[in-house]
């Protein structure tokens, strides 16, 4: 997971969310309840410096986005963001849309596999970051709303007209970018938005559960699905079994190849290292 | 919506459907019911005519497309259309189905929303214009028959082979495709190609109501919604992001972001003007 | 269907699956039930110098892929391939991944619409092949597993992180590459991934039923509406339409083209040669 790092020190305190670590999966609750966990300039920037370094300290095998109090997150926050662009120039705009693309590029490009904990509402940029990570897990209560066009922006925000269409098709993406309605977890989980429909108070039991077992997985197996996954949206088919051939020969000369066949002659379960 | 307009003349009369204006809804009535609204060479002159002049005109905000009798449309006439190219060379041919690939680039490049009305049959390229379209609205006497190899021809015309498989799928879309079998509305909404199924005698309302709704919204946040979903599909996640950064910087210049923020603020409802 | 033949013999005899050949249908049964129909090397290789050849001949009109005994196809053997594989040099494996995804190159590029008869597991590359077949027939005792993380590899084996995401959406595809969790044929329907669900007795029948269609249809609109469908996977939507329409206009010169209109004129059911 790229553990070359030269000058750049990791950051010691993260302002603009909660960050835990526990065996080898990182949380970012966001922690403006009374917000409902609207984003600010300074979270989204924290987002985007915390999925490059993440990858570059080799003890996280996981990353958890959840949110604290009602919300999972609202969104760009009304005031704090909305009513600044307002007063904003042209250049600096698009310094601000530019990181808010660098945070879902960030999260798709991240080898570390991301779950979205949805126990309300994520609206806007929330919806965004949601739908942004590989898992979606969802309790009936939460919903999605795409709002931008709501506030006079496009739908397609921070990523949302490449991913969406990719996961529930081109018609529902049309739906649910071009109107910005609210979509309940039930409909989303129907159409591929949601992976993982729970009840209300099994939440965190599902995210631990699907966490550790990507925490002790083959993490290399897992980051090479992930990578290749998110390239593949744009390849050609003969580049694409290209790359997947690669791939899969430099995996072949990996510990953990050989660990599951001696696991399976020896008939036990595997001990993955991740290497 | 591209004012720009030199010598070329607005058309006056359209022939080859009808074509209403009200408040900004345009409507064009496929109008030949005794041959299910079959189209003609000249009725897609029309179609790829009207595509290029209506975003010039500054006066419609949202397209409807709709049948008059018991058909939406059922595609090519088999002796105006099918009878004539058997008499044809290849250049004429080619010149031919460019023109129906025209229609279907002109309504996905098209700044206008496009809502499609179905109550009945659509069939052949009746099936394709609903597809291009970016809302099918359809009563569950609706039904698609993409029946292309039922012809003998192949089944991606129009664009189909391109359009259908985002929609629902590549192996739904082999399906249809391939075999041309008839498929009702019902399964379409699950499958992802009807936007909202009504009861029969709902569809004027549901399409009044969703065309009402594009056409005193956020002009400007629709029509680049719908332009990126459809430049996204065949582009790069970082050149996605990139254009969905520069799209939404731009917009945070228009008066309708401004209005939002001040009618929220307000607590009253925005007054969109669509810039 | 590329019928131009130099020096290179047709193989007599195939000895890593039964062929059967009757009615313009080519079936493949993989025969090792004992192994769960295991594949070796061999059998990859079998499988890709089947689809160079098979169009070539001229004979078939459609590949029908099926299992002998309890499972459709397990994937690779656990001691024939795994075992080997960790003996082998990078350029050793790079060759052996890059014949598995020329098997699925051939199955995509090839003119004849192939059907995946699914009556039991199809697990790891078992799970590709019916992937990349057109048509997936199954019972409800069939299922998928693509669990490739779970002998440590990448998700992503044989062109399965290209084409899953476009039959079920990218996040239903990151569930089962990334997880190699067991799919049922149910749910599996639901999403996309299977095309035609039938009681466990009445395989057989669906399968003889789609072949004899397609083996008795307009082959040249079946074959290059498989064609585009694989194309379009990943190009712009005008060139898709450019491409659309030069396939159109040549198929419009095929004697099934007025094959169609002269039965349709004389109400008789048309007469499909082919060509």
């Amino acid at each position: 997971m790229s553990p070359f790092r030269g000058s750049v020190p990791f950051t010691e305190r993260w302002e603009n969310f909660r960050l835990e670590r526990a065996d080898g999966v990182a949380t970012v609750t966001f922690d403006r309840p009374d917000k409902l966990n609207a984003l600010t300039f300074d979270a989204y920037a924290d987002l985007r410096d915390l999925l490059t370094e993440l990858p570059h300290r080799g003890d996280t095998r996981v990353l958890v986005l959840r949110g604290q109090g009602r919300a999972f997150c609202s969104g760009g926050d009304v005031n704090e963001i909305i009513g600044e662009t307002l007063k904003m120039r042209p250049d600096q705009l698009l310094e601000f849309t530019r990181m808010t693309g660098a945070v879902v590029q960030g999260m798709r490009e991240c080898p570390i596999p991301i779950i979205a904990a949805l126990h309300g509402t994520a609206a806007g940029a929330g919806s965004v970051l949601a739908l942004a990570a590989d898992f979606r897990i969802a309790t009936r209560a939460a919903k999605f709303a795409f709002l931008f066009t709501k506030v006079g922006l496009s739908g397609a925000d921070m990523g949302a007209a490449y991913l969406l269409p990719r996961l529930v098709g081109l018609g529902r993406a049309t739906q649910l970018l071009m109107l910005g309605d609210t979509v309940s977890a039930e409909e989303a989980e129907r159409h591929g938005l949601v992976s993982e429909l729970v009840g209300d108070d099994e939440l965190d039991a599902a995210v631990d559960r699907l966490a550790t077992r990507l925490a002790t997985g083959p993490a290399q197996g897992y980051a090479l699905t992930k990578e290749l996954l998110t390239r593949e949206q744009d390849m050609s088919l003969s580049s694409a079994l290209e790359l997947e051939a690669v791939t899969q020969a430099l995996l072949m000369k990996t510990s953990d190849y050989a660990e599951f066949h001696a696991a399976f002659n020896a008939k036990r379960p595997p001990e993955w290292r991740g290497r």
